[in-house]
């Protein structure tokens, strides 16, 4: 079994038609398209904090409005992506409404940056989990970057081996992640409603603060919107979606909202009741964990929970890349490869790529990926601001039913989504600066190889018209011999069954004494083959055989007549036999298929020992 | 320009019959042949005195009679090489030399030793180099394996632009070398003689010594030897010399012989007078200088020039390695590319080995490569005890005028040798114990490579005695299609021209209702071909291919018919393209040259834009 390595890790191949069978429940969809929103509860609140520490402790209370203003967006976004879904059943999200609506660069830029974000999604949140692992194990700190590694292999093949069964592996974390933060939540509500919090551990909501400004505010917003990062994943994912894909995508898109909004804002009102204040060396769910529980085993579990989660909002990329990528080279804006499905139907390219790539940010960044979080952030809201401003000029044009208050909620998710990149950009100029790089290179290169394939396409195509085959007037073989011997007799036997009109060996001697004696061994051994003896006195086969073949081809294109290379070639038995051998058949071949218009033949002759 | 890098580094490609010029004058070839020998007085003498200094200060006088008994056993080396040089003057050295006389193994022996020793000698001599500038300039000691690396790929560029220049950038430090330490000798005689340094700084000879034993005298003998290592590089090497190459090679050795005698004697005997010890923070050579001349300019650049002999000294291995290795090829025990001639006439796929194996180990052993001297020195002795026992065997077999003499030269070489290489076994097994293991794999692979290359030969030899070319009855020829597109109309128009008796195209589908479609489109468009349209419901396209094949060419084996596939292809205009186009013909063809009997005719369409 030649591939059964490839077998165990992969699982066996799917047939086309088993595709059906791949597709998600609603409750699997949930698990495998929401696990990165889900997850940045869990880093999201301290954002906004960390930013209003600035003003010290007694700003805290302006995270509840900032929450609430969140929480807004939160609606904007899912009440927008909503009306994408059944505006585009058949997905493809921020980048196929940019591009329909606001014309294709729009669309391009949407994509770009999506493309871009899923690795950062992989990169950022697979070092993110391994950091919560290596916090509570400081033993295994210094092998960060390979745990990291370690846990991106695993998505990897889980990925390869197709949706569903990632989904079935998936599914479990992400739920006790959710009821393990409600348990927090509600036992945490309890306790206080019950009094068992003093109420002094935090400033009242309205307290006056010092040097608070709108900017701080902003900022302190667009730090938190951070968490929600990740919502358009389900809107892009449709055709996974078990039939009817939109209502189903549609309701878990619901559901997701819905538990994001519970979680964070829950998150946000224990910090604030409890006091939490961020700090380099514990987060802030482990702070209320910890009040809420004290050291017990529940606060393992909630840490425990919260790593795995983080490692496993990797998988959003996963699931979303290779969708995206398959939009985008239908399209013809990436290599066509991107739309090959695999052995198991997952389209293997696109997770190879992706899985590379965040390798590679791991690794070049040795797994500190932290900094990466607003490019992240801003390459997020790039796409939601084009994708509702493309669902605005839609209902504009289109002018449904009841189009006023859809587009009235476009509008106000562009606004906001447009407002928070700008933030971004205003207020972490320093972190988000690449983007203005490569987003214009992608962009770039999307349009060079659109190009290309829109050039060969029309070279390639046939004249409907003109149903004749061009004829070929005659055959003219040519053989490269290096000796005498029965590959050298096997090609020649095919060469005089195809009768062409010249058949001429051509042999290149390296020193002129040798060259004599093969002229006559050859014409005593194949007296009815022309033999064309060249001389090469700088040991290059290529050139002197390129020269003829020049001089040969350009006759016979003016008598209509097609010159073929006939190249001999053993084939030993065992692949690594090759590297005995002087590879001087690939070296000719390659060479003349690249710069001559010649047939190239290959006459082989298999070894038996 | 598209080599113009490779151009600008190795030089102008070289004629064939430039090659004369290329060979080494005497004054050149002993600095290119000789750096390793001589440079070797550099720690040579230091080895013996800390074999010795487990005994004691006092045991320091033995120096004296060890030195004496080493520079008897280099007269026997030199004595036994120059006769070899007479008896071979083809080159070749230990392995020619055992392999005629002692049977194909014990050459075998010899030059796997060897081969395996150049690459130490390179390995360990760069990098002891490389510590002798950073022990100078303790600042770049951090970056001591990247400056390795450096001079690597540097004396790797200046080998692959072939020997003469190689020796005129290197015979100025090889000379200068031998120069400052002929100088410090004599001045430091000098200063003896008219007694500027006190004669209490050592123990008189014969001073008895409480402990001394002939078990340590022997290691102190065998540690000394090293200093012997790279005398045989001369006797490969003849074929590189300037006729007559055999005269000119042995007065090369001679001179060689002298000089590394006085300076190794010189050495030995100042460290005696001067009472210098082994110290790990300051060579033996230093201390010497230090004594003789102070810490002036000219101590410096003993030190300098010593440091850059050491570099130098990896290119004896350059030198000879790749002679070796042409040697082993030609009888075919090692792999056929080895006798290539480069651009330069140099044999680069040598020099290219050598230098990516030495740049593994240097990297394996982070550049403190100074636990393989021992290895390195047990690969020389090997190969130089069975050459002397090969000529012994030579002498006494063929009994020229005057054998007596020489057989008793190479008689007490081979004694010699044969007791340092056991001495080296007994006393550092440790070190030493990888030569078992590598040795016999080596010689087990030359034997299968050789094996190889015979069944090769046997299976291409044509039928002396039955001239007559086979016939074939009549050509079958496949074209597999993906579409319909100028590519495939192409390969149709070549297929017509070669009038076979079958024309058949392929198509394979994913999906029943496409690959119907395809099949009316094909019958519109080429009705006088047959189309074979295979469902392929994993989306394989080799797996039916080669059902198919299979199939054809069994029915078409029987009747004399031989099986041609034409696989359409295009050659887009720049390389890049190709990654924008799935392989679909590259896997196709590989697949089938490896698996099948069938001809592989490749028609190209060159796209213009």
């Amino acid at each position: 079994m030649k591939f059964s390595l490839k077998r165990m890790l992969i699982g066996r191949p799917l047939k086309s038609t088993e595709l059906g069978e791949q597709r998600l429940s609603k409750r699997k969809a949930l698990a495998i398209l929401s696990s990165d929103a889900l997850s940045s509860v869990a880093y999201g609140p301290e954002q906004i904090l960390i930013v209003l520490m600035t003003l010290g402790a007694a700003a805290y209370w302006y995270s509840i409005p900032i929450a609430v203003f969140v929480v807004v967006l939160l609606v904007a976004l899912i009440l927008s992506y909503k009306q994408i879904i059944f505006a585009y059943p058949h997905g493809g999200g921020a980048y196929v409404v940019s591009k329909e609506n606001l014309g294709i660069n729009a669309g391009l830029v949407s994509g770009g940056s999506l493309l871009v974000d899923y690795i950062l999604t992989v990169a950022v949140s697979i070092s993110a989990g391994t950091d919560a692992i290596t916090s509570a194990f400081p033993a295994l700190h210094e092998y960060n970057v390979e745990i990291s590694i370690v846990f991106l292999v695993i998505l990897t093949i889980i990925n390869l081996r197709g949706v569903t069964e990632s989904a079935s592996v998936l599914a479990y974390p992400v739920y006790l992640f959710v009821a393990a933060l409600l348990i927090l939540i509600v036992v945490g509500i309890y306790k206080i409603v019950t009094g068992q919090f003093s109420p002094d551990l935090h400033a009242a909501i309205g307290t006056p603060v010092a040097g608070v400004s709108l900017f701080i505010l902003l900022k302190a917003f667009a730090s938190g919107s951070s968490a929600l990062t990740g919502v358009e994943a389900i809107s892009n994912a449709i055709p996974n979606f078990k039939d009817p894909g939109p209502s189903n995508a549609s309701k878990t898109l619901m559901v997701m909202g819905g538990l994001l909004a519970v979680l964070f804002c829950g998150i946000v009102f224990l910090a604030y009741y409890l006091g939490s204040s961020p700090s380099p060396t514990e987060t802030v769910v482990s702070q209320i964990s910890e009040d809420v529980f004290g050291r017990s085993l529940f606060y393992f579990i909630i840490q425990g929970v919260t790593a795995l989660i983080l490692v496993l909002a990797a998988n959003t990329g996963f699931s979303a890349f290779p969708l995206l990528a398959v939009n985008l080279s239908k399209d013809k804006y990436i290599p066509r490869m991107f739309q090959v499905r695999g052995d198991r139907l997952g389209y293997s390219n696109g997770i190879i790529m992706l899985s590379v790539f965040a390798m590679l940010l791991i690794l070049l960044t040795h797994g500190s990926t932290e900094k990466l979080i607003p490019l992240y952030a801003v390459g997020v809201f790039i796409p939601f601001t084009l994708a509702q401003t493309g669902m605005m000029v839609k209902w504009w044009k289109e002018k449904p039913k009841g189009w006023g208050s859809k587009f009235a909620i476009n509008t106000v998710g562009a606004f906001i989504s447009f407002v928070v990149a700008m933030i971004f950009f205003i207020t972490k100029f320093d972190h988000v600066w690449p983007i203005l790089i490569f987003l214009p290179a992608l962009i770039f290169s999307f349009h060079r190889i659109k190009n290309h394939y829109d050039l060969v396409g029309d070279q390639l195509r046939v004249d409907k018209l003109n149903n004749v085959l061009p004829t070929i007037g005659g055959n003219i073989i040519l053989v490269p011999v290096g000796g005498i011997s029965k590959v050298v007799e096997n090609s020649l036997s095919y060469a005089k069954s195809l009768s062409p009109e010249h058949l001429i060996a051509v042999y290149i001697g390296f020193d002129k004494e040798t060259m004599h004696e093969f002229e006559e061994k050859w014409e005593n051994r194949f007296p009815d083959v022309k033999l064309l003896a060249l001389y090469s006195p700088y040991r290059s086969l290529i050139s002197p055989l390129s020269k003829v073949i020049d001089k040969i081809e350009n006759k016979a294109r003016q008598e209509n007549r097609q010159v073929s290379v006939i190249i001999p070639q053993f084939i030993p038995k065992k692949g690594w036999h090759n590297i005995l051998h002087n590879q001087s058949s690939l070296l000719i071949r390659t060479s003349l298929l690249y710069s001559k218009n010649v047939v190239l033949i290959t006459v082989p002759y298999h070894l038996k020992k």
